[in-house]
C-alpha cells in the first residue's frame, strides 16, 4: 500500500524551516524544536503534470526529500523511526507565498496557503532499500534549466527519525502518510508556463534516484 | 462510502471564527471571508471514547456542526453546494488553547495544536434526509453535566454553501471529507476526567438528531 501513498495516504505532514540557510534567506529564527503542517492528499500532482497557480498568487517552489510511511504508529522513538519507514519521494512543497506572509502577520493558519490542488508535486514511490543514508542525498531544483536550489539532505537541522518521533508524539502516522522534511535554501518564485525539475541523488555515488519535471 | 467517513476520509477541514459571539469571547475580530485549517482524520474519537490530554495542554471544547462530503469537487458554487453533501455529524473541535495562543503570536502553523489524537470528538452519520433545514438546529455541550455551550445554526457567519464554496476554490472536497463549521460561544477548558456530553437537535421540533458522550 505505501508505494500507492499517492492516491491511498491520508495525510501529508510537512516539516518548517529545517535547513539553516532556509531560515536565513526568509528571515526567520532557526527553531528549537521541529514544527509542522498539514498539506491535502488533494494537493498532489505526479511528475509530468502541470502546476496550477491561481491568480494572484505569488507561488514558491521548495524542493523536499519525503519519506513514507510503512507501519503506523503513535510516540515513535528515534531508536524505532527507521522501521516506520517504508520508503521515500522526491517532492515540491508550493506555497503561496504573498499569502503566507498575511496569515503570518496576523496568526492564521497555513493550511490554504499551503493546500491548494497541485501544490504537493511529486515523483515515484523509492524504495528504501534503495537509499543507502537519507542524510546523504543530494537534491536540487530549476526552473527552465537553470538551477534554484541545490542542497543536500546532510543539512537537516532535524534528522528524520527526530522528525518522526516529534510528530507522532502528537498525532499517529499511518501507512501511506507522507513526512516532507523541509526545503534547502534557494527558494523563488514559479511563473505560469516555466519548467519546473528536479532531482535526488545518492551524494557518494551520484546514483539518480528520482527526476521529476513539472509544466 | 460517505457514511463511513470516520474510517474512510482523508481531511477534516474546520473553519475557524464563524459565530460573532464566539470571536468576540476570544478578542478576535469577524474576518471578512471564511478561513480554515485541516485536522487530521487520526484525531477522530467516536462517541464512548476518551478525550486524551497531552500534559501541558489547555484544551478547550468547540462544539461543531460536521457536514459529511458525498460528492468530490473542485470550484463547486454555492447553488450547487447542497448536491455535495451526505450528511452531517456532531463533533467536537478540540484545541490546545495556550499552544494556539502561542503560534498565533509567532505566526505558525496551528496543524499541531488542532492535531493531537482524539482532538475531533464525533458522532454517528446523520443522512442529510434527516435534517430538513442545516441552519436551523439547536446544538450544545455540558461538562459533568452543566451547559457549556447553547447555540444555534442559524447564526453562523458564512452559510455551508458559501463555506463549501470558499474551501473548495482551494482545494478539491472529496467524499468523506468533514467539513466543521465553527463554534458558537462558551468554549472553555476539558479536564482528565471530566464528562463531556453533546447535543444536536431541529430547532422547531426539538428532535434530537445526535447526542454524543466523552470521558
Ligand atoms: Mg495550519
Ligand atoms: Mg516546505
Ligand atoms: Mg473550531
Amino acid at each position: 500500500m505505501a508505494a500507492n501513498f499517492i492516491s491511498r495516504g491520508k495525510k501529508i505532514v510537512a516539516i518548517g524551516r529545517n535547513y539553516v540557510d532556509h531560515v536565513k534567506e526568509l528571515n526567520n529564527t532557526v527553531p528549537k524544536e521541529p514544527f509542522f503542517f498539514i498539506k491535502p492528499t488533494t494537493s498532489y500532482v505526479q511528475s509530468g503534470g502541470k502546476i496550477e497557480i491561481p491568480r494572484g498568487v505569488l507561488a514558491h517552489h521548495e524542493i523536499e526529500l519525503g519519506v513514507v510511511i510503512g507501519k503506523p504508529g503513535r510516540d515513535i522513538q528515534e531508536a524505532q523511526a527507521d522501521s516506520h519507514i517504508a520508503g521515500y519521494a522526491l517532492a515540491i512543497d508550493m506555497t503561496a507565498r504573498n499569502m503566507q506572509e498575511a496569515v503570518k502577520k496576523k496568526g492564521l493558519p497555513w493550511s490554504a496557503v499551503k493546500g491548494f490542488d497541485t501544490f504537493t508535486p511529486i515523483g515515484s514511490f523509492i524504495s528504501r532499500s534503495s537509499v543507502p543514508d537519507p542524510h546523504k542525498l543530494d537534491i536540487w531544483l530549476k526552473i527552465n534549466g537553470q538551477f534554484k536550489q541545490r542542497g543536500s539532505t546532510a543539512d537537516m537541522i532535524f534528522n528524520i527519525p527526530k522528525l518522526i518521533q516529534h510528530v507522532s508524539s502528537i498525532m499517529t502516522l499511518e501507512e501511506g502518510d507522507l513526512l516532507l522534511t523541509g526545503t534547502p535554501s534557494g527558494v523563488g518564485p514559479v511563473s505560469p508556463g516555466d519548467e519546473v525539475t528536479g532531482g535526488l541523488s545518492v551524494a557518494e555515488t551520484n546514483e539518480e534516484l528520482a527526476s521529476i519535471k513539472f509544466t
